[in-house]
């Protein structure tokens, strides 16, 4: 079947549309995580909404899987294929169709890449807010079917916030679109839902219309410290409540990581004393070049006053405010010596989050003593926190297991961005109840009732 | 059939619960369209998830179906009970149930007023900020099923964008409930996407998780005048750059709507002279009470330096921001004397707007020559107008016709922010495409198999 299937993708899709043996590429064979690579026996690449419909009519009759791949940067495994299946990738279906400056929206194509999206609207004077560190090669698609989140969350919201219109494959070739560009539209159900944040297990999207937005007139970066997460807590109330929107990043770093990035990052200078504080990275973006330095340095002056935050420091140029990033993008330069550590994305309700980390905290050492280095860190202004546990590797999963319990005891979410994919489907029912469950399967099977689209992803 | 259900149901939720007779008010007959009121043989009043859950697991047995209602202010029909069903009113399922100040969110029950969440808000220093003239009475159930707009959806978007959390009800009987806090939680499929929009078609909201804001701390009211549609354009994109977030509403008024309402409405006092200017009423949100008014002053002052805007008043008080939006209120004031009118309220990409204008108001002349007065005003910072015709009622299926058909070709929407209900149900298909209402369907076929709920209403 694969065989003839292969013959007849490639007679409509011509010879660039589909890879096969030696032509499929490492880079096919499993996302980020590389975790349990397959090479699938053949790569299929669709340059047009109408040829992905095409193929995906051809492996519905055959009732063929596929994995579908974006830029192959997630986390959880999700584009990795599976024993059986082939690959689909986005990758030739690119490039931004138009920018619409009256309505303030961008069309764009699933296999862009999210700079060339952030460059695009940045061309014509506009801001594109979505931003990752993967965003050289995260495709826009994979970005919106996992609903992704980064450094602005706070600001301008997920994915989901960004996407007013958008256009999908069903798993029988049907093509949805539903390229609304207007901020209002209630006219009937708003489908795109279905396609947001559902790991591509319920249709495939080739296009999108995003909302674009102008771009700040004025910036300003601060580090403060504070005594602990109450303390934390209530700076960003005052935050939230005197610079309102504006409040562009609220990245907060424990001691733990703080003491383990800055001991190993050369040349890194951290503002203030390592006094068991927590730091806090805090950008702001404002309308009044003017008096919006004055305002900040007010704000905080007000925040210190009060007891708050201990110390502020505030980035008087461009270079002091990429230092004081250099201490929260730290991580990403310790990668090898955290290579096989565990890795957490979760949230919690921010009143719970002190009693769940300390929980944790307890769960660790009572089973491995202190044998488990923790780094603490996160964009505590949307209640996610990052973990790392830095364990031995024969222990990892009774560690995924003791911080997903816990997260689920404080009404938390096991993944607050990066999606469920492989990798953390078996511990699904620790966020999400039975008949929740219960409701994804039934719709999956109602959008996919082969079960060809990412079989085996996200629903345990 | 209906009266052994009926006992069952009184057994279960006690005498309260079920109204029947003479006890059925003219409220349950008719949503605020009072469009062919129907009493219905009995109305049941669940007073908690579980009777509810109960009501519909019976009606489901006996494919009972229902009609779900609010506050009954609804202007689609959708509330409206048609012939064979009983009604499920939730105004027991109400109440706070509490406000968490460090995740910023507060728990509801669906049948609480808007105004009640609202003042809940405010008692504990927060701002919800959604809000619509029918505050009093609807529900926040009712608005979230329904994706409610208003006014200050240019700041803090619709309906759907305040709520983190939902528990709804399935037709089965199923309790579906996601009740999270978080503003990041990717575990798994969104399924409160499910409930928000769609009318109660697909389940019962019972109890949902909003977001709130801290208030904002001063807040600016101009009334401009601006030569054409191209120039209020302009002007939105000059706001949107200059006061980023803090624009919070953008009203425009055409010269029809400002004649005729001025006319009509004793001692209302217009900033200018009517010249053929587009009025366009602007309120700021800010959080420097101190320079707020200045910045504000010179971002109007360099609109009119730029020639974006003919003439611009700000409000110098309290009282004269409400006169400024006595205007823009003003068409609620003469409701006897539209009530008979087309109202249209729909969504067109802005950059399209003025074309679809111009064509509608071809049609019109065309086919009723000048009989045909058209009042055009909207909520212009998202895309959505109203607009008022008031033909000759003989006229009125024709006028429907020929707006929608423009707004079909136009890309727009036929419902921006009231919904489908049955009032629209016919149009449908000039917003959206056979795929994508073939796609409800079986939507509503997976969640409603029986079809109990809110039969006939969205979906053609």
């Amino acid at each position: 079947v694969t065989s003839q299937l292969q013959d007849s993708l490639r007679a409509r899709l011509g010879p660039g549309g589909v890879l096969a043996g030696d032509d499929v590429g490492q880079r096919y064979e499993a996302d980020a995580t590389r975790q349990q690579p397959l090479r699938p026996p053949f790569v299929v690449r669709p340059s047009s909404t109408e040829e992905l419909s095409f193929v995906l009519r051809a492996c519905h009759e055959v009732a063929q899987p596929v994995a579908v791949q974006g830029g192959l940067t997630g986390l959880c495994g999700g584009a990795t294929p599976h024993a059986g299946e082939i690959a689909i990738s986005l990758e030739r279906l690119s490039g931004v169709e138009g920018i619409d400056p009256a309505s303030m929206t961008m069309t764009v194509r699933a296999g862009t890449p999210l700079e060339k999206v952030q460059e695009a609207a940045a061309a014509a004077g506009f801001l594109f807010p979505l931003d990752l560190g993967a965003r050289g090669s995260c495709t826009i698609g994979g970005n919106i079917s996992t609903n992704a989140g980064g450094n602005e969350v706070i600001r301008y919201g997920m994915a989901r916030a960004l996407v007013l219109g958008l256009e999908a494959v069903l798993a029988d070739g049907t093509v949805v679109s539903s390229m609304n560009r207007m901020l209002k539209n209630n006219a009937g159900f708003d489908l795109k839902q279905l396609f947001i944040g559902t790991e591509g297990t319920l249709g495939i999207i080739t296009r999108a219309v995003l909302r674009i937005f102008p771009a700040p007139l004025s910036a300003q970066t601060a580090m403060c410290s504070a005594a602990d997460l109450a303390h934390v807590i209530r700076l960003l109330q005052h935050l939230r409540r005197r610079l309102a929107g504006g409040l562009s990043s609220f990245e907060v770093m424990w001691p733990d990581y703080v003491d383990f990035i800055s001991a190993r990052i050369e040349g890194l200078r951290v503002p203030f004393a390592a006094d068991g504080s927590l730091f806090v990275l805090i950008e702001h973006e404002g309308t009044q070049p003017d008096s919006d330095p004055a305002m900040f340095e007010a704000v905080l002056g007000d925040a210190l006053q009060e007891g708050i935050i201990r110390d502020a420091a505030i980035a008087r140029s461009e270079r002091e405010a990429a230092e004081f990033w250099r201490l929260r993008d730290g991580i990403g330069d310790v990668h090898r010596e955290i290579a096989r550590a565990a890795h957490f994305d979760i949230s919690v309700p921010l009143g719970s989050l002190q009693a769940m980390i300390d929980a944790v905290k307890g769960d660790l050492a009572a089973n491995f003593g202190d044998g488990v280095t923790q780094l603490t860190f996160g964009h505590l202004g949307d209640g996610n926190l990052h973990l790392v546990a830095l364990s031995d590797p024969a222990d990892q999963e009774r560690v995924f297991e003791l911080v997903y319990t816990r997260v689920g005891e404080f009404d938390g979410s096991i993944s607050a961005e990066h999606g469920i994919g492989t990798v953390k489907r078996r511990y699904l029912h620790l966020s999400r109840s039975a008949s929740e469950i219960e409701l994804m399967r039934r719709l999956k099977k109602t959008l996919d009732p082969k079960a060809i689209l990412n079989p085996g992803r996200v629903i345990p």
